[in-house]
């Protein structure tokens, strides 16, 4: 399941930064882990890493070629198969969160085979799940939920991760997502499993583990989109967690890709916790993410968080503006180690 | 995707009724639908309709033979394939329900592509769904719920759809599982279909329609319930329901395959509620159906309902003991034609 490292991120010629989000989030969260990035000519992306060529990377060591685009079809432009063939051949494996799998393209299933190459699709999950059992098991678990999709859920996990590793916590990012996948080397991306099984696979992602270690998990959808609340009850109910950070973009007046009216921050608490409660009784809220982006004014965006810190009575932070520290403060204090 | 009909049912050698539930089912439902039964030497179920040979079955103008059978791997006995194939031979489409898809059979796959039979595995949705919109669409929905899976959702719906066609009422039940679809003749298992698009599915199952058109649709799971009520949630949101009618087993104190305690059925309506409105801010529980056979004394379980009916203000009945009627009559004064 994990995928090897370091990896040399392969952009393609893609035609602006949005499409190469998937490498650049990389990154900018583990970068570390990536040894360049390979671009074809015309690519407009640009990761500001090492430009190398396949060969360059195999030599320095690389493991795995990440297909780092996303684009509207999740298909595989025949031109970059010939890119991907090169890879194996030069001892990579590869690993692609397009929708289209890496082992439908006779060319490289072929050449995988032949070179030994292990193809990750983390878009589509290859192992079996048991049915989720809601049973309480040791360790602890932090879940990011959100107001709508695309809010900042797994900017604020990562955020949270690396300002308790900073403290010396013992703490560990869980993915749920493609991007996520790739960020932390292993994962499971919980939209593309069968549906019986969204809270075992939650399960399997959290598993028992030290009474101070943390697990931060990725969230998923909202409780309020209605065309993804039963991922979010799934991963809510499966990952049990002890602690939950909202994440909120207050500039959005309907629901990622519906007519829906945002629901507010606390219909978000309030369902959450009574929804959480039937596998962690004592889950609760520790802190609020909003994303200020469109505040220019930083006395502005200061404002709005500390209104909102008075209403909820919760440490609320913009994570990109001013970083996650009140609210692991907060989370301290809640739970004592 | 349409199963075509007359069915054989195909009973195999079971050991029990209880492994042969779905096709009892089948035959409790749509008894006209079945021209006979096919059993194996040794086999102990029974659905009480003609036993017929395959060639009898196909000169009488069976349309698919339905493997009514349950068990508990999900998978199909050697010694039953060479029934199937000599079916497919006989001109039959094949159906099952089990987890084993029958086109990785190697013989049956074979023959049903030389003879141009259709292979239905009702498990395995092969249809691409879109994700959910949560647009409001005309045509009425009713969505049985419960306190627990298995706890008569399936049988409530059923037999609300007879009773409203009974009485002139346009009435559709909606299959979310298995047996369901077999017993509609199509449906979608809602379990198998990928988390992303769960309550696109629900959706796709409940199109617009006419105005006094009900969709009586079957429910699954709990939203209390630990493994399944992402399902749950999914499909409360895709059905979008005007009308939902909770369903409970009184002598049940944990969940199903967990060791949770179950909510109270006031606990369903107010989650069922507060969630559907995301969907239909008008949704409205409109009965409940409490499986009393544990309670041998009719007193004691006309007691029970009444008490209940005080308590939550809403008709109550036994839909197996004393049928729907008082349901119907109070979803006739809620949603006048």
């Amino acid at each position: 399941m994990e995928i090897k490292r370091p990896y040399l991120l392969f952009l393609g010629d893609v035609k602006d930064s949005l499409a190469a989000k998937t490498g650049l989030g990389i990154v900018d969260w583990r970068r570390d882990w990536c040894l360049g990035q390979y671009r074809l000519p015309g690519c407009m992306a640009d990761a500001k890493i090492d430009d190398l060529s396949i060969a360059e990377a195999a030599e320095m060591g690389a493991k795995t070629m990440v297909i780092g685009v996303v684009n509207a079809g999740g298909v595989l432009p025949d031109h970059w198969i010939d890119s991907i063939v090169d890879a194996i051949k030069a001892g990579l494996d590869i690993a692609s969160g397009l929708h289209m799998r890496l082992g439908d393209v006779p060319a490289i299933r072929d050449a995988a085979e032949r070179h030994g190459a292990r193809l990750h699709d983390v878009r589509h999950s290859t192992m079996s799940f048991a049915t989720g059992k809601g049973t309480r098991r040791p360790g602890r678990r932090l879940l990011t939920v959100g107001t709508d999709c695309s809010v900042g859920k797994k900017y604020s996990a990562l955020a949270l991760e690396a300002e308790m590793r900073s403290r010396g916590m013992n703490a560990e990012f869980r993915a749920t997502g493609q991007t996520g996948v790739f960020i932390s080397g292993r994962g499971v991306a919980l939209d593309a499993v069968v549906a019986d099984f969204i809270s075992g696979a939650a399960e399997w992602l959290t598993p028992e583990n030290q009474p101070d270690h943390w697990d931060v998990v990725e969230g998923q959808g909202s409780l309020f989109h209605p065309s993804f609340a039963g991922v979010t009850l799934g991963l809510l109910h499966g990952a049990q967690p002890d602690a939950f950070v909202v994440c909120h973009e207050p500039t959005r007046t309907t629901m990622r890709g519906v007519g829906h009216p945002l629901p507010t921050i606390g219909q978000v608490i309030d369902l959450t916790r009574a929804c959480g409660r039937l596998t962690n009784p004592d889950i609760r809220c520790v802190g609020i993410c909003i994303n200020t982006a469109a505040l220019i004014e930083e006395d502005e965006a200061r404002a709005l968080l500390s209104e909102t810190a008075e209403e909820y009575e919760l440490p609320v932070t913009d994570p990109v503006r001013f970083g996650v520290a009140p609210i692991v403060d907060h989370l301290r204090m809640e739970f004592p180690v």
